[in-house]
């Protein structure tokens, strides 16, 4: 193991996240708010120690897929650990282990609090809670290749341990440009958004931050209600750009360079948005009676839908209150998760959707035994390799699941809480239902269940092997 | 598709059930009751089915995989339709949907009951009842190739399809003996089994039908109180035979041909006796608090887990008023299940120690991509086709069980007894948690919910892709 290569990234890391708590430090100012002394003292620190680590240049270039893994999960574990400084230091959350909480929440787009009210909060300190969902949801690693001359054959191997899916293509031969592309059309669609809820009547903070929590499919919102406050038409704003943010980015590109046809004939896409109307048909009809007007029902079935498959967690009705089997819905939906390749979380679709296919083809070959038959997916046969990683990714994520629900059983809720406050953090949705729901927080848990879920949001935000690496004593060995 | 043949197995298959029919009668007839004529009537009616189909021998002896897929989930059904019919002749369980249920149940060797009270029943029906599980177990076909001359190649494709566990191996070169030597196993550990209860002081007819039920690991008992009101020494017989009973056959086979240190070497058997270890001391350790003597504590305890993990389903306390942690352990056992190759349930235990070993080789495949390692199990490599089928059924069984709790969800039961409604009937166990706990039962869900839990019952017997198969258009085609 390269430890030298390791903490120079790591310093990188920190440098950056120093410079993104300017913004903080700035909102602080505009609204003349105390807490900002809290980011200044951190951004000094982080660029300290950026621009220590920075004089320390590693020798051996060599970097593997291992030197990847570790890279990725330690720089999530710093960031997230820095991240957390200023709420404890200024003292809205009294609480480092609190702290640590809602920033990972915030950085793995998670969107799950322990604030019982986050409208006393500083306004710098939302701002911050918000933003990260933003740096997060395209991966940090990402940003740091899109702007630092990193050279060397390393950057393929950050950009696999960090971005979800079970396939990493390269837009462009050069992992850089790739980059750059990525958090351009990231940032334009942000703005597009912000822009959107600014045309609405909203007003900029709140526009801002939602579009954070939007784009990151993060979920933290500024208001205690979530998003229920805002007006129909904001609502289906957001409802539109949490669907768009759940695309693969890959259909994006291919409209910029002007191959719209093969943009739309991306299957993942069609997949998913099949899912999404399927599920929407099924909860309006299943929750007839909960709302006055169709078009009501519509709107609030199509947020919670949009907000629950692309693993954002912004609520406008507490979906708790729902029949059986439209929460159930909302459960797998957590499971299926968006696609591949864009900011959301949960198992993807393309994986889920590989996974059904192959079973269906399992089931031929047990009629005609001797029949070769391949999954297709997006036209082309799926490699083997392909195929069997995503099989075994599954079944890791089961372990993480179950063992995390078995700690997570020590707090005695009711099953349904238990299961659903595990799916919505590895799954880096935020609520889940009864004493996590919508209209609850994550709060009252004990100070094991707590880390336990921060292990689970970075384990499904980093898609589980390069957390669990870090538990393999072959990681650390010379 | 060979239909001829498959309509001549089924009348065989029927008329080796109006031969065991004649069991229920004879108790009818010990015991003076009027409800012994249904059980005739079955009978006649079987044997005629079946002596009929016999002279109608099929001239085509083509017979591949999926006439065994075919065949072997057409047999149950077939048995179970008429299997059910002498419960609402007799009027003792009018509605035929309810018998059906209580006797597929019977046969997967489930024990969920639609019985709020099962002693009111006649002697005769509480024999044949527990008689299913008996039967079930080791499964029919095994039975009919033990017993009848059926030559052709078709028996390896038929004990494939019944045979739980991703490995069927014969044990010898000809089928039918592997299947006598099964059968000649398992009457041989029963009757041990019956003697001691005897011994023990149990009454005949208890030791008889709980004996049944231990060996298919089934769990109907003919008390309301399941295990409850036997002495200790009672409950430990059955605590041991549960476990006896979940272990590969494989392994009481090479100790009767003398290799008891190959016998002694199974990793499936470790593993197993380890799990159970675990639970039991993890399970004593929450619980405290909940039972006077330590004795006490171990012996409920023990039995409870012996119960879920073979997927028999007798219980001695209402597990669930037990602590969050206890109850969930319980949950993952009802899905782990026993040993391939016992007559117990669930996904296997050497389906998830192959899964758990192939994801800790994909870690360490993740850290350094060039080195090729093979998962081992049993002391030999896998098979890499062995793998992936295991990977495929472990998808193929979450679909069908994600599928049934969207169902299930219908009923509006909270999520905890949903859940676990459809894990202890995939998974062969009985009691669930909640509105389906061991203190109460399936009565009252709605018939939808009753036939899609039919449906996991036989799909959790024959692993899922025998069932599957009926549902595909391609099946049908000449």
């Amino acid at each position: 193991m390269n430890f030298s290569i390791i903490r120079y990234i790591l310093c990188r890391v920190l440098e950056i996240e120093g410079v993104f708590l300017a913004l903080p430090c700035v909102t602080a100012l505009i609204y003349g708010e105390k807490s900002g002394w809290a980011f200044a003292a951190t951004m000094a620190l982080c660029l300290g120690i950026g621009f220590i680590g920075k004089r320390f240049r590693p020798k051996n270039p060599v970097f593997y897929a291992r030197e990847g893994f570790v890279t990725v999960s330690l720089s999530w574990v710093m960031l997230s650990l820095a991240g957390a400084l200023p709420f404890t230091l200024c003292g809205e959350i009294p609480s480092y282990t609190d702290a640590l909480f809602e920033v990972i929440s915030g950085f793995t787009t998670t969107g799950a609090s322990i604030l019982r009210e986050v409208e006393p909060l500083s306004r710098c300190c939302l701002f911050w809670r918000s933003f990260t969902h933003w740096l997060g949801g395209m991966g940090v690693l990402v940003f740091v290749m899109a702007v630092l001359p990193l050279a060397g054959g390393y950057n393929m191997h950050l950009m696999r341990a960090e971005s979800p899916g079970p396939l990493v293509g390269k837009l462009t031969p050069r992992v850089k440009q790739t980059a750059q592309i990525l958090y351009g059309i990231y940032l334009a669609m942000t703005i597009l958004q912000i822009v959107l809820l600014l045309l609405s009547g909203m007003p900029l903070f709140d526009s801002l931050t939602m579009s954070f929590g939007t784009a990151g499919t993060g979920g933290f919102g500024i208001l205690n209600d979530s998003a229920a406050s805002y007006t129909a038409q904001q609502q289906w704003i957001l409802t539109v750009f949490m669907i768009l943010f759940g695309v693969n980015f890959n259909v994006y590109y291919l409209f910029l360079i002007r191959k719209p046809k093969q943009a739309l004939r991306c299957e993942e896409m069609r997949v998913y948005l099949g899912i999404i109307a399927v599920a929407v048909l099924v909860i309006v009809w299943n929750t007839r009676g909960y709302f006055v007007t169709l078009a009501q029902s519509f709107r609030h079935v199509a947020f919670q839908v949009a907000s629950i498959i692309t693993t954002t967690g912004f609520s406008t009705v507490d979906f708790d209150q729902w029949p059986g089997l439209s929460k159930n819905i909302l459960v797998f939906l957590m499971f299926i998760g968006a696609c591949a390749g864009s900011t959301g979380g949960g198992i993807k679709v393309s994986r889920c959707a590989v996974l059904f296919k192959s079973v269906r083809n399992e089931l031929r070959c047990a009629m005609h035994p001797r029949s070769v038959r391949r999954v297709h997916f997006e036209g082309r046969p799926m490699e083997q390799g392909v195929l069997h990683s995503i099989e075994k990714f599954f079944a890791a994520y089961m372990l993480v699941f179950m063992a995390s629900v078995l700690i997570i059983s020590l707090e005695n809720m009711d099953f349904g809480s238990t299961f659903t406050a595990v799916a919505a953090t590895l799954n880096n949705i935020g609520p889940g239902l009864g004493a996590v729901g919508p209209a609850k927080n994550f709060a009252d848990l004990s100070m094991l269940s707590k880390y336990v879920l921060m292990f689970d949001m970075l384990a499904g935000r980093l898609e589980v092997f390069p957390m669990l690496v870090l538990f393999m004593p072959m990681t650390w060995r010379k």
